[in-house]
């Protein structure tokens, strides 16, 4: 004994992989053989400050195996971010249990978690490690290649739209889908890998790095109808206008915030409606709207491997970083080497917490709204299986009746 | 030559294995050597009176594989109901084309067109057999067991709402997923698939056969989150209240309502939106509501293979019952003989039309709001792969500060 002891938790939304993270975590952090135990505490830094803290030390091989295949975060998760008084409270429960590394499997807000109770642990002269372990389903993480939980929620994605679009060119109409994504449109882009022939597809796709102009997209909207007899569109739920205020948050004052300041934006069918009724006022055509929701994040049934195999490392690598001379804090980082093949890197806390990155130029046409060929290059290595639909197209029979009236 | 010909089509809403059902009767049709050509109606009976047929007989196998793995209906389809005069015109159109065989996928509203266009058929002295294969993810066509659709799209429901419930898990709250379903409740029970230990799960359930009653509802709620601190709300788009009037038609005056007089409830979030606004101001929780709409339908990724294999299996079998002496028409239905096995056998279009069929009383305890063990052992077998979550149980650490200042 005398190694201390390592405390892991999971911050921010969860994912469909986000426990191959922590089951990858702890088994690295048990294999190095330097610390006295591993915690995990029980939703995120809130059950450190509570001192609610599970021993994982000894958790069995097969339990934390099923645990990786299970979505959600198994911890537990907060959207708690900690000041002065609160680091002080979490320090407190650390020092009793000489906890001297902390690891936290997040998105941007828990990288600026690991960021502060960094700097707050050095100010008060703690000897904490803390390192952050990257997850976000939005794919909006600085240095990152891309994020795990981004090629699963894709595939889901890509999937639910190959469908939508199966069904739309069943029962012409116009069909919209509102995807998740605050500040990025990764997700929504994600769209395109289902609706197959991207350029000569009736698919339009609107995401927050670009003002939403109502009359271009309804303008859009109808050429496109009036081209393909059908149309399908896809929506980030983030959309804002040229001033930078989120559509939906101009729709509807009251919508909730969350402890960051951020618009709730998941959870209604709000921005869907409202898109759909701007369209049926403008376009006669059958319009369905639907908010993909909290599934995407979470569905059980659609992991990519590639996801879930990226997830595992990322944390083994973190851990291994962590393990380094002189190393203070820091985040691993996911980074591509080739066509397709990844590695690992050590980036500072800063460099990943808060800001957040949005799709390179080159994934979107704005005048068109149309993702690029760029962009499903970049995508489809994420995720294992893409939708495969196929068009019947039969020899069509001559007309005998028609015929006969047009003699 | 002089055999006549098969014209084969589909109507209604699409599913997820239908065109398993369009490429086995295909096959079979092909197989028996009977008749001069196989044609394709596109967009259903529609396609039919407008005379827009493609010839399926020389469609290459590989070519019907890949169609049978796309979702979604590959002729297209239609809801259109046709009455004496659109008979008259479907039947100068099949005459010319010397059709004598006619096979439709679809629910209960397309076994009544099989009826309707039968008896006109019968009426003017057209010899055409008619023949009606199943298909509906409501699974609520009477005589059959369950219907080709219902298994894909309840593993698509299962696989949400255990993604949902891990997801609630990770961040306690109230969420809400409305699942389709017109009169029946067999797909929102699909709901307590993903989520295990029923009994004992957080999970409320609400169906189109029992009347809805806010007060109670809402009571369930209020008691399901004071005992878990989280609650899972699994709602059919149909429910009703006491006079039989839709929830959601009650709510909105305006929704629209399709050829056959059914009101439009897919394709908007209204009545998760109405339904959590409700909870809000019941409960003080955090409350997250999702409409699954068109994508549990259709989803690209989910498929069931057992589903699959009955919707050609069934297709082929109606195709072999068309075959009989005497026949005139009728539609082949799903019977269970076994734990687990199936088989085919005809019955009338009387039988199927129009008609639903309910939730058999021991699958659902409305008292409770619960799905029963029953109705789990009936579901399973449909679907091939189930959500599998394990929660992570560890050993609790002992809380040192917290005693000491108990001390």
């Amino acid at each position: 004994m005398g190694f201390g002891k390592a405390v892991i938790a999971q911050g921010g939304g969860p994912t469909a992989v986000i426990n191959h993270s922590l089951t990858g975590a702890i088994f690295e952090i048990l294999r190095g053989g330097d610390v006295d135990a591993v915690y995990g505490a029980v939703h995120g830094v809130e059950g450190i400050a509570n001192e609610n803290f599970i021993d994982l030390s000894h958790t069995p091989t097969d339990m934390l195996n099923r645990i990786a295949s299970t979505t959600g975060s198994a911890l537990g998760s907060t959207r708690d971010k900690p000041d002065e008084n609160y680091c002080a409270q979490m320090f407190d429960v650390l020092r009793a249990h000489d906890v001297r590394k902390f690891y936290y499997i997040g998105g941007n807000d828990s990288a600026d978690t690991c960021r502060i109770v960094s700097q707050q642990a050095e100010s008060v002269g703690y000897d904490l490690k803390v390192t952050h372990i990257p997850k976000t389903v939005d794919n909006d993480l600085l240095v990152n290649d891309h994020t795990p939980g981004f090629g699963s929620a894709a595939k889901f994605v890509s999937h639910a739209f190959a469908g939508a679009d199966m069904d739309n060119r069943s029962l012409p109409g116009i069909y919209l889908g509102v995807v998740m994504g605050r500040d990025a449109g990764f997700l929504t882009a994600a769209s395109a890998l289902g609706c197959s022939n991207h350029r000569e597809s009736p698919l339009l796709v609107y995401i927050p790095e670009f003002a939403f102009d109502t009359d271009r997209f309804l303008a859009q909207i109808e050429e496109t109808y009036a081209r393909f007899g059908r149309c399908m569109i896809a929506v980030s739920e983030g959309i804002r206008g040229a001033d930078g205020t989120p559509i939906l948050a101009q729709l509807y004052k009251d919508i909730d915030r969350d402890p960051h300041g951020n618009y709730q934006l998941s959870g209604n069918g709000q921005l869907a409606d409202s898109l759909a009724s701007l369209i049926k006022n403008t376009v006669k055509a059958k319009v369905r709207a639907d908010t993909f929701g909290y599934i995407q994040r979470s569905f059980a049934g659609a992991v990519s491997a590639v996801d879930a195999h990226e997830a595992c490392a990322v944390a083994e690598a973190a851990v291994q970083f962590s393990r380094q001379k002189e190393f203070r804090s820091g985040s691993a980082a996911i980074i591509r080497t080739g066509e397709y093949s990844v590695e690992y890197q050590l980036t500072t806390l800063e460099s990943v917490a808060r800001s957040t990155k949005s799709m390179a130029p080159e994934f979107y046409d704005c005048a068109s709204a149309k993702i690029t060929e760029s962009f499903l290059n970049y995508a489809k290595p994420l995720i294992d299986t893409l939708p495969h639909c196929t068009i019947l197209n039969g020899e069509p029979v001559p007309q005998l009746l028609r015929k006969k009236s047009y003699l």
